[in-house]
């Protein structure tokens, strides 16, 4: 252990414990400082710096990313966690939660050989640019070759982590933490039909009209309904701001500085405004922990499953529904003038709740969404394993097209090459957006039971409710307890794909049987 | 020196310098990454930080820079600058310079103790709202105690830097490496009678009226206005932008990403204009650093003085000067429709360089601008040297300004209080204001003799041969001279204030005698 006496008694005489576990976090607390300050690198990359910057940016990161990962490999983190861990701390205490968040962290740190983190880094750094010429050409040839070299890094990555069943455990396990493959195949198997189900309604019903969305919105008015939306909502304007992006997302480089990004389209209204709500939803979990774990392990997100479960709880669950609609569009009109006047709420309602099969992931509605994300970790899944070969994915991929969504994509480019993931070596990443979907409608379905007067507030355009429940429930524990933890302990439940269905059947069969009846109206306009 | 054979072997075999020298810089490489990482948060602080986040950044960057610091005074630099050293390397190579250099860097941060280091932070921390509030207030007695205790750190920071003549020298050399205080003194001495002979003139002249820059301009418009001046002076976009700031300043993140920040206000045009240029003038000096310095302790500013000189050479030199306005002036009167249409540029050149006493440093004209910081200049070194106690500060300002300028402050607002530098400890730095304004007219004087083509190219807007000329004798030599060294090597004479004031009587006698001539017109008009 490395623990003498002078150590003790010169850093809390009389205590043991102390000493070790307050070295421990004021270290922890540094390395949190340095991952902030790349976080903000990272924000400017995206919004301001300069086209020529990127090489000096590439090194800053790099530098920053490698002092602090150094700092927590160190020895004296392990001795310092180590001396901490003796003590004997009641397990259920927010100190013995600490440290066994501190272990989980360190133990899957230092598995991996600084060898195989910096062939993986130059492998991905190569790669992004092989990806974006491959994707332009929509040659997937060009690509293979990088993508059996990534494979068989990540395959390393796995062996290095540890694994029983499958060697994806051990990567799905680096963004959902405790979630095992065989978990996510559970919650697809209940998922599946019932989409299928929706769409096969959706197929025989008249096509929706979103030519409103379509209309020309004034950028500069976007931007700034969306903020009045998002302030509303419960986005904490102080201790955070929004900025364009090209590829938008959130970055919280603080509990008291959360920045979200946005993309504004002239003539696809939903594009800024529902990106804007759905970063906001991971903005404000960001914005919500617990001030009193500030600079501690406890501090953050647990899972990028629960993230998203915010998102799209604001985005979707709140931002596509009839009554924030029925609140907010009388002002979206005023906000527009001219524009979509002759709109009412009820069609606008419809036009934004479009379900459509489509080829592009990002571009996918709610019902649809999950069926793109299906097909990926299959293939992800099937490629880590060796039953599927490289080169045989387009095929591979194309086939659950047609066979889940029922179109199959022209080109790669539009097919297996439309995302950046694999070329950044993200494997096992993609189940956590179907787990966010997934968890936002259990988490809303639970809420609703908690709150009695929730929809009554949500009516009047009051989210105070709402929020107050996700801070108390899923944003304020952090990183206490694992993700299959904290469903428990706010549902009473596992993780379950019902709710969702629930959710998707009582609000589309409605969407869609009304569309129908309303045909001969829109017909007569 | 703790160097064994082992080392030896395993870094580099047979090459004992090699290995030594190449250690040293890629630890100063890395240092420098983190030090450039550090200014990304700094200029994200003062240009787009959310309000709430001030706490969690002044964390962010004080471990930054502690590591960084850490890393740089850390025994393995020692290791490696002694290693290195004993190879005995041509003093006048790169290699010799490079080892000069950080010789220098290593034993200044050195001499610092940890204590006193962290006592200074803690003290300015506190001292800035302190400051603020007490220029509020114009309650210079609520401010002295805090000074007082700054002032005793300043000493013992003198100190333990060591000094000969004066302690001045000691903290001058941390902002002007090699200045000693006996040699402003004497830029001074040889700056202040021309100075007061041409405010004679001014004030014997009707009043200049420079009421059309305060006409209403659109901010929109001065910033592209600003921008497309600076772009056609030289600033590289591509390698740098410009942002708005409260207090506009210029940070290098890299040589490659530069940035620049402006103020606008509506009704006083060079506020942003000026500025602009000014910052440009900073940046420009940025993006010049020889590419094949990167990374080594070479690229890099000598000193403020040298900085300042680009800035002031671009602002004043160029951006006040005739042949410029000749250029740009209908370009001017374009980009705001109306608004100039009954100025001629003649006019707009000599209110453009209004010389009126005025109270505020950062508002003076190019004449009277050395006084304020000559004030000050001798207000520190008597602090310093206990022959001015705190209490009586503002009665030897105030002293000052009437015998320089003529004018008396109504309140220490308007007067010691205004300048936030002594609130941050920065003690010695106000002369480099003045080291780069005399600088400025000696480069450029060296430049018209160097330059046969420079005039020609100045009135047709042409900015590449003297931009070009300041590349190469200013820009690439980066870090390799001491600033005296450099001036001596540019212009082959020593640091000289008598360019400024021939400067200064050519421009201004003119200014003011064609203004006396040009009376009655006015009148008619």
């Amino acid at each position: 252990m490395g623990v003498g006496y002078a150590d003790e008694g010169a850093m809390a005489p009389g205590n043991r414990s102390m000493s070790h576990y307050d070295d421990l976090l004021r270290r922890l607390s540094d390395i949190q400082r340095l991952n902030q300050a790349n976080a903000v690198l990272g924000w400017d990359q995206q919004c301001y710096m300069p086209h020529g910057g990127g090489a000096a940016r590439a090194a800053q990161m790099a530098v920053l990313g490698r002092v602090a990962h150094e700092m927590f490999v160190d020895d004296a983190t392990r001795t310092a966690l180590e001396g901490a861990e003796g003590a004997g701390e009641d397990p259920t205490s927010d100190r013995g939660l600490t440290l066994r968040r501190v272990r989980r962290d360190y133990d899957q740190a230092v598995k991996i050989p600084t060898d195989l983190v910096e062939a993986m880094l130059r492998e991905t750094a190569l790669a992004h640019d092989v990806w974006v010429e491959a994707r332009a050409k929509s040659d997937y040839a060009a690509f293979a070759p990088t993508f059996s070299r990534i494979l068989d890094l990540l395959r390393r990555q796995a062996d290095c982590l540890g694994w029983k069943d499958t060697p994806y455990d051990a990567l799905l396990d680096l963004y959902e933490p405790g979630m095992r493959t065989a978990q996510v195949r559970a919650l697809f198997d209940d998922l599946k039909p019932g989409i299928l189900e929706l769409l096969a309604i959706v197929r025989d019903a008249p096509a929706m009209d979103d030519s409103p969305l379509r209309r020309g919105f004034d950028e500069a008015g976007q931007i700034a309904f969306g903020e009045m939306v998002v302030r509303k909502l419960g986005f904490d304007f102080q201790h955070g701001r929004q900025d364009r992006a090209v590829h938008p997302f959130c970055t919280g480089l603080d509990r008291t500085d959360v920045r979200i990004t946005t993309r504004v389209e002239r003539e696809w209204l939903p594009c800024a405004l529902m990106g804007t709500i759905h970063e906001a939803g991971h903005g404000m979990y960001e914005q919500g922990f617990d001030p009193a774990d500030d600079g501690t392990p406890l501090s953050g997100s647990i899972s990028l499953g629960f993230h998203e479960s915010q998102s799209r709880l604001w985005e979707n669950i709140i931002g596509r529904s009839r009554f924030f609609w029925n609140h907010f569009f009388p002002g979206l009109q005023r906000q527009f003038p001219g524009v979509l006047d002759d709109i009412d709420v009820h069609r606008f309602y419809r036009a934004i709740n479009k379900v459509e099969p489509s080829l592009i992931r990002v571009e996918a509605d709610e019902v649809t969404y999950n069926l793109h994300v299906l097909l990926r970790f299959e293939i992800e899944v099937e490629l880590l394993e060796g039953r599927l070969a490289v080169a045989d994915v387009p095929e591979a991929w194309n086939a659950r097209m047609r066979d889940y969504l029922g179109i199959v994509p022209p080109d790669d480019a539009r097919g297996c090459l439309q995302d950046v993931h694999w070329s950044a070596g993200l494997f096992g990443y993609f189940p956590t957006y179907s787990i966010g979907t997934i968890l936002s409608a259990q988490l809303f379905d639970r809420a609703e039971r908690d709150v009695p007067t929730l929809h009554e507030d949500l009516v009047r355009g009051e989210y105070g409710s709402l929020l107050g429940w996700l801070r108390t429930k899923v944003h304020r524990p952090g990183r206490r307890y694992e993700p299959t933890e904290l469903v428990e302990r706010i549902c009473g439940a596992a993780f379950s794909s019902k709710p969702y269905i629930r959710y998707l059947h009582d609000k589309y069969r409605e969407i869609y049987f009304a569309e129908r009846r309303s045909v001969p109206r829109r017909a007569d306009a």
